[in-house]
C-alpha cells in the first residue's frame, strides 16, 4: 500500500500513513488527538485543521491541497452554513478542512489549531506551573439512529445503546476497552422520558455518558454544552465554582457562610451538637444542602454576568444542565454533608465512617443539579484530615516531587502534609481561630475597613497601617484588624523589642501606645479618632497569646512530620488557604509561625482545596490519584505525653529560642538561642 | 504427604485428600458443597456432618471417629449450647461433627445431611421434573472485626470491607473471581447507619451482599434469614409470592385484582387511557405500586399463619427484611409498573422503551421492601410479548429441549412460543376475554357457584353440570358459568350435533333446551329454578362466536409459528396460565382450540409466569438465561393481508374442516374434512 508523509503542526509530529487514511485517523496514529463529537459525520466541525501549502525544505515535503481528497459535499455544506467562519479569518474553502473527511493522497503539512486539539488542558499556578488535561467524568456523543420499523421493531433503549456504541467507536477509534452496547446502562429518570425524547429529536440525539458506562441525559438534536460544579465546604465558608467541562473555564464563583455556624463555630462543637440533639445531624445536614442549592441557583443566575466578554459558551444554563459535582471539606463537613453521624470523629480512636470517595446520585442527597447527575466526594484520610487535604494533595502534587515539600493548609485547624514521590506523611493540629482574625479583641475578617498591614518604627515605636479598600498608609475607614495584620503587628512588636522572646511586654517603654487596661497590657494600633467605630484599636496580651499558641501548634506538627522523614527542614513550603496568600512571609517566619527557609522557597497557593475539587471535576484520572494518595499517605497523631507538653510550652517563644533563624536573622539581631531550650527540644 | 480416603454419603463421592484437611474442604475437593455462614468459626453449625463408624466392605474402608481430629473446644461449646440437638436424635458428641473443625487423620465415611448441603434445590413440576438450584442474588456473611484503635484507626467501611473479603474467601474457598474489598460498595442508606450498627454489634455483624458487589444490609450479631418476593402482574390479577431465599419455600401467596382495571379492561384501553389523560400514566403507575405495597404487607402479616407447621423459619418478618423482588408482566404492565409511557406499545411499529432486564433500588419505585433492596424486572421480548413470557420460558425451558415444544400462555392475550434448543420463535394474538368467562352472557370467574363442567347426552340433548363448591352433578348454588364449562358446553354441543361445523344451531332439534330469544338462538344449561339468580343460564350464539374467534386466533398463531419452523405439529404442548389447568383437554381439542396431539403430550403447568418469577428470584443464573433467550427468540407478527383474513374465517369452523382430528376423531364420527377449505388453508 502506498504511504505518504503527514506532518502535524504545532507539535511537529510526523510519520508515514497509508493512502486514503482520514487526517483525523492519521493524526491519532501519530499521537495527536483531534476533537470530534459528531461521530465523523461532518456536522460538529470540532475537527477542523488548516492545510499548509508550498515547498517546505525544512521538512523535506511538498504539500498541496490536492494531496488530500477533494472537499466533500458534506464539508461544503458545513462551511456553507457558516460563511463567517472562513471570511473572518481570510481563509478559502479547501484551506480549512474537516479532518474526519479529508483523506491523505500525498504528503501534507497540517496545522491543528488549538480549539481542534483533543485532550485540552487548563494551566494551574502552583509551586510549579502545571497543566491539567481536561478529561471529565461525562462525555457527550451525537447519535443518529434508524427509526424503528415493523421489520426492525426492537426497543428504544437497545436501539440507542447500539447507536452509542457505534458513535463511541468512531469518535474514540483505536482506544482500548470501549464499552459495548450491552454493558451500557441508563439512569432510571432518563429511561422514563426516553421514548418521547428519541421521537422529539427524530432519532437524532445527543447523549451524555457518565464514566463510559451510564447514560445520564438524552437531548434531541445536536448539543455540546457540559457543566459541572466544584465545591469546597469549609467550617466557616463554602465556595462553589461553576465550570464549563469542555474548556475547564470557571463560569461563576459563589460563596456563602457555612450555615452550620449557628450550631457551633468549630468542628468539635458541631460534633457535640449532633451528639446532644437527636435531630442535630439532620438539621446541620439540611442546612448545608439548602445552602449548596442556593449557591447552585446563584451561580447559574450569575453565569451570564460573570462570563460576559470572557466566554464563548451559551449562558442560558439551568440547574438541570449541571451533571457532576465534586465536593471537598474536612472530615466533619464531609460527614454532615453526607448525613453520616460524626459522633466517632470526636471520640477516641477517632474514626470516620468511610475513607474512600463516595459517588452518589444528586437526587439521593437532594442537591438540585440534574437528578441523574453524580455527586463525587473526595476521599478522607483520617478524622481530622479530610477530603479537603486529598484535594490539596492532587492540586499541589507533592507525591510527584523528588524534593521534600511541606504543605500547610491553615484554617481553624491546620493540616500538614510532608514528603515526596517515595513517601508522604501528614498530621493535623488545632490552631484556633486567631489566624483568621477571630477571637481577637478587634479582630475581623479580611473585608473593607480591616487593617491588613502593620509596620512599627523601631525608634519611636509608632505604627503605620494599611486598610483594605483605602490607598496609602494610615488612611481609610478603620473598623478592625484582620489576620495578616495581627501577624504583622506581633512580629513587628517582637522586632522593635516591644515584646520579649517570651511574648511579654518589656518594661519601661517610652511610648503612650503601650498601656495597661482593665484587660491587661495592650498596644494601640489606631486611635479612636482614626476609626469609624470610635474606639482605640488595640492588640492585647491575650491576642498575642492566641498567636503564640497557633504558631506553637504549627511548629510542633511540622517538627513531628520532619522527624518522621528524618529531615531538618523541607525543600519547599506551600501555604494553602486564604491565610497563606495574605500574610507577609517574612513576618510569619520572624515569629516562627512558618519554618525558617529561603523566602523564595515559600509559596502561597491560595485555595488549593477548591482548586483540587475543580481538578477532580475536570479530570477523572486525578480522582484515581486522590484515591491512591489518600490510601498511601501515613498519618501521625501528635504526642500527648507530659514531656511533650513541656516542649510545647517552649515553642511558644519567638521564634523558638532554639535555632538561629538564618533567613530572617538580620531583622532580629537581638535573637539568641537558649541552650537549655535547645537541649530540651532536641530530645 | 499422607493421604486418606474420604467417602461422602449420600452422594457416594470419594477420593484421597491430604491429612489435616478439614472435612468441609475435603468435601469441596470431592465436589460436595457443605454450607457455612460463620466463616468456619464453629458458630453457625450449618456444616454439621455425621461420622459413620465401622468396617464397610462395600467401600473397602474402616472408618473410626479417631480418624478425625479430636472434638475441638469450639465444637464442644457449640454442642453444649444446644443439648437437645444430640439428645433428640440419640446422637453422641463425636458422632456429629462440625465439618469446618474436624480434620482428616485417617479413612472416613461421612454422611452429609440434607440441611448441611450447599447448593440447595427446589423441585418444580413441569412438563418434565426439574430441579432449580438455590443461588439468589443476595448472600449473607458473618463478619468479625478487630475494633478500631489509635494504632489502627482506619474507617468503619474500610474495616468492614476487609472483613467481608476475608469472610467470603473462607466461606467460598476455591471459587474464582471473588470480589476484593476495594471492589465492594455499600448502599448509601446502609452507610448512613454503619457507624452505629458496627458498634451495636460490638464489631460482630451479619452482612447482606447483593450480587457479590454491594452491601445492602448490616445487622448486629449473627443473623441468617433472607427473604424475597416474586410477582406476576396480570392485566386482571396480581399474584405475589413471599419466599425464603435460603430454602426456596413459599411462605405466603397473596393476590389482588389489578386496580388499573378501572382505567380499562385490556392493555389497549389502558394504553389509550394514558394517551388521552395527561396524568393517566401517573395514576395507573401509582395504583399498581399501591397494590403491590398492600400485597407485601399482607404477605408479611399472613406469613405466620401460612407457614405454621410447614416451615422452620422465624416468622416475625417485617417488610424491611425483604431485599429482592422479581416482577413479571406483559409489556404494558411492565411499562406501567416502571412509569414508562406505553404510548408506542399500541402504535405501529409497536416498540417498547426497553427490552433488557431492569434492576432498580426499591426506593426509586416507592416499593415498600427494604429501601436498599433491589427490584428486578425480567426482560421484555416485544410490544405484545412481555416479561411474563420471558418468565414462562425460563420456567418451562423449551430452549433446552431436543423436541419441539409449543407453549401457549392464555389470558386476554395469548403468547405462543415454539421451538427447541436450536431455535425458538414466538408470537402473540388477542383471544378476547371469553376464555376467562368474561363477555359471555352468564360468564363468571372460576368461583363458588360457577358451573365448571358440562356434559350433554347425545340422544336426549339434556345437559348435566358440576358446580364449584358442590359435590356431584346438577346440584349447587348456581350463579353462572366459568371458562372451562363454556368450552365444555360448546364442544359437547358440537359433539352431539346441536351445532354444525360452522357453529350454527342445527334446525329441527327435538329439545326445549334450544330456543329463540330476543338475543338470538340459545341453549339452556340450567333452568331458573336450579339457580340462585332466578334466571335460566344459557349459552347464546354470540357466546359461541366468541369462543370461535378465540380458537381461530390461537390456531392461526400456532400455524404461523409451525410454518416458521417447518413443522406439522409440535412434539409437546404446554398450556400455561390458570386456563390450561381448568379446561378439559379433550373438549378443547375437539373444537380445535388446541392442536391435535396425543392427549398425553399435552401438559397444563399452571401459572408458569409466576413460577418463572420465583425461579429468577431464587437463581441468578436463570436471570442470565432469561436475558439470552429474550434476545435470541425470534418474533413473528401475524399477517394482516386480505387473503389471510379469508383463511382466518375458515379456521372459525369446528375443528377446522381441514384435517382429520385423529386424536379425538372417535368422538366426532360426523366430522368431515372440507377439501376446498383444506386447499385454501394449505396455501
Amino acid at each position: 500500500m502506498t504511504k505518504h508523509l503527514v506532518i502535524l503542526q504545532p507539535s511537529g509530529r510526523r510519520g508515514l500513513v497509508e493512502e486514503g487514511t482520514s487526517l483525523r485517523a492519521a493524526a491519532r496514529e501519530l499521537g495527536v488527538e483531534i476533537e470530534s463529537i459528531c461521530a465523523e459525520n461532518a456536522t460538529c466541525g470540532k475537527c477542523m485543521v488548516l492545510v499548509e501549502e508550498g515547498r517546505f525544505e525544512k521538512y523535506n515535503i511538498h504539500s498541496k491541497r490536492e494531496h488530500l481528497s477533494p472537499v466533500s459535499a458534506d464539508e461544503t455544506a458545513y462551511f456553507a452554513r457558516r460563511p463567517k467562519l472562513l471570511k473572518d479569518r481570510g481563509w478559502e474553502v479547501g484551506q480549512l478542512r474537516l479532518s474526519c473527511q479529508a483523506c491523505v493522497l500525498g504528503d501534507v503539512l497540517i496545522n491543528v489549531p488549538e480549539e481542534s486539539r483533543g485532550n485540552k488542558q487548563i494551566v494551574r499556578k502552583s509551586a510549579t506551573q502545571r497543566e491539567i488535561e481536561i478529561h471529565p467524568s461525562i462525555r457527550k456523543y451525537y447519535v443518529e439512529m434508524e427509526p424503528p420499523s415493523l421489520a426492525q421493531p426492537f426497543a428504544d433503549w437497545e436501539r440507542l445503546a447500539l447507536g452509542i456504541e457505534r458513535a463511541m467507536s468512531l469518535v474514540r477509534r483505536g482506544e482500548e476497552h470501549l464499552p459495548r452496547a450491552a454493558d451500557l446502562t441508563i439512569d432510571y429518570t432518563v429511561l422514563r422520558t426516553l421514548a418521547h425524547t428519541l421521537r422529539e429529536g427524530e432519532w437524532k440525539v445527543t447523549v451524555t455518558v457518565w464514566q463510559d458506562k451510564e447514560v445520564v441525559r438524552v437531548q434531541p438534536g445536536y448539543q455540546e454544552d457540559s457543566f459541572g460544579a466544584a465545591v469546597d465546604i469549609g467550617s466557616t465558608t463554602i465556595a462553589l465554582y461553576l465550570c464549563d467541562l469542555r474548556t475547564g473555564e470557571v463560569l461563576a464563583a459563589e460563596s456563602e457562610m457555612n450555615p452550620q455556624i449557628v450550631y457551633g463555630e468549630d468542628v468539635m462543637s458541631r460534633i457535640q451538637y449532633s451528639i446532644e440533639h437527636g435531630d442535630g445531624l439532620e438539621k446541620m445536614h439540611k442546612s448545608i444542602i439548602g445552602t449548596l442549592n442556593k449557591l447552585i441557583r446563584q451561580a447559574v443566575r450569575h453565569c451570564e454576568e460573570f462570563a460576559s466578554g470572557k466566554s464563548t459558551t451559551r449562558n442560558d444554563i439551568t440547574t438541570d444542565d449541571i451533571f457532576e459535582m465534586v465536593l471537598v471539606g474536612n472530615t466533619t463537613m464531609h460527614h454532615l454533608l453526607l448525613n453520616l453521624p460524626p459522633t466517632h470523629l470526636g471520640r477516641a480512636p477517632y474514626v470516620p465512617t468511610i475513607h474512600k470517595a463516595v459517588d452518589l446520585k444528586a437526587r439521593e442527597l437532594g442537591l438540585n443539579i440534574n437528578a441523574a447527575g453524580n455527586i463525587h466526594v473526595l476521599p478522607t484520610i483520617a478524622s481530622f484530615i479530610g477530603a479537603d487535604t486529598s484535594a490539596v494533595i492532587i492540586a499541589e502534587e507533592p507525591h510527584k516531587q523528588d524534593e521534600n515539600w511541606l504543605i500547610i493548609d491553615v484554617g481553624t485547624n491546620a493540616e500538614l502534609v510532608l514528603g515526596n514521590r517515595q513517601r508522604l506523611v501528614c498530621t493535623s493540629t488545632p490552631t484556633g481561630p486567631a489566624l483568621e482574625g477571630a477571637h481577637i479583641e478587634y479582630g475581623m475578617r479580611a473585608a473593607p475597613g480591616a487593617i491588613e498591614r502593620v509596620e512599627i518604627d523601631e525608634v519611636t515605636l509608632e505604627p503605620r497601617y494599611k486598610v483594605i479598600g483605602a490607598e496609602g498608609w494610615n488612611t481609610g475607614d478603620v473598623k478592625g484588624i484582620c489576620g495578616s495584620a495581627i501577624i504583622d503587628a506581633v512580629a513587628e512588636m517582637f522586632r522593635v523589642r516591644i515584646l520579649d522572646g517570651r511574648g511579654r511586654f518589656r518594661k519601661g517603654l517610652q511610648t503612650e501606645r503601650v498601656r495597661e487596661s482593665e484587660n491587661g497590657q495592650e498596644y494601640v494600633i489606631a486611635w479612636a479618632r482614626e476609626t469609624s467605630i470610635g474606639r482605640d484599636i488595640v492588640l492585647t496580651l491575650k491576642d498575642i497569646r492566641q498567636i503564640q499558641l497557633a504558631k506553637a501548634a504549627l511548629f510542633v506538627a511540622a517538627r513531628t512530620l520532619l522527624r518522621q522523614m528524618n529531615l531538618e527542614r523541607p525543600d519547599k513550603l506551600i501555604l494553602a488557604g486564604g491565610f497563606g496568600s495574605y500574610i507577609d512571609k517574612t513576618k510569619a517566619m520572624l515569629i516562627g509561625l512558618i519554618p525558617d527557609l529561603p523566602l523564595e522557597d515559600v509559596y502561597a497557593v491560595g485555595n488549593a482545596a477548591g482548586d483540587g475539587a475543580r481538578i477532580a471535576l475536570l479530570n477523572l484520572q486525578k480522582r484515581r490519584e486522590a484515591a491512591e494518595v489518600a490510601r498511601s499517605v501515613q498519618r501521625f497523631e501528635l504526642p500527648t505525653d507530659p514531656e511533650f507538653q513541656n516542649q510545647f510550652m517552649l515553642t511558644l517563644n519567638f521564634p523558638h529560642m532554639t535555632e538561629p533563624f538564618t533567613h530572617v536573622a538580620h531583622l532580629i539581631p537581638h535573637h539568641q538561642v537558649d541552650p537549655m531550650a535547645e537541649k530540651l527540644l532536641k530530645k
